[in-house]
């Protein structure tokens, strides 16, 4: 197997609202096709696509949790950038589950819960090498 | 906020297990901090990390829940890689929750559940451009 992540698939329980919290926050859909939003991101998509549909298709039994235990992050050149998209995404609706401050890493990050409850961590760490299209690569911590 | 996500947190109860399970799948750690297990992939990076310490700096009261509607996807080139990884996901104690078959979408993909129930989809869709890290490029769709 590969170490690669081709696609994250974020289910949702209001395609519409899901969709217009993403776009608010300035994403751009690529690609549309019968209630499914599908988002070119770095190398990776991300999707929005119906809950059910999503453990159906899965075949998964829905326990109806908010939290699985995972956590999106999205990483930016600084902390003023940290700062405004939480703001951004405050007054579209997520819930701030921590507030930006300074983190255990010698880092600065908010984190937020979008309306489904997914969790995206806005992070600002000078420890990691970040690319233009906000892939964080490893290799480039040694250089 | 640009359309990228850096890394993919899955949070585990078992560190040393979570890592064996992805090292026999053939992952390699790039760095290993304090129990924290980074893989570099396509531009985005896999960690895994007590699932305890993720909901604690995430600001999130865990509901102790396996599943909250995400699904990860390894697209692979052909049907044949499709069965091989399913096979050897099951083979190091992953539950197969769709055992692999015919899609809607016209394609050919299996889904396992990691050892913490992290859901994975391997897909092989001949509907989207893959590259050769993984990445599916949605814009080689229309090509």
């Amino acid at each position: 197997m590969k170490q690669s992540v081709s696609l994250i698939t974020l289910g949702v329980s209001d395609y519409e609202r899901a969709k217009a919290f993403y776009e608010a926050l300035g994403w751009t859909v690529a690609l549309n096709i019968e209630e499914t939003a599908f988002f070119q991101a770095n190398g990776v998509v991300l999707v929005l696509w119906g809950r059910d549909k999503l453990a159906a298709d899965s075949g998964i039994e829905d326990d109806g949790a908010s939290w699985s235990g995972i956590a999106l992050a999205h990483n930016v050149a600084s902390r003023e950038e940290v700062d405004r998209i939480i703001e951004q995404a405050r007054a579209n609706g997520a819930a701030i589950t921590r507030e930006p401050s300074e983190t255990f890493y010698g880092g600065y990050a908010g984190v937020f819960r979008d309306l489904d409850g997914h969790v995206w961590e806005i992070a600002h760490n000078p420890g990691f090498g970040l690319g233009p299209d906000g892939s964080v690569i490893l290799s480039a911590r040694s250089q």
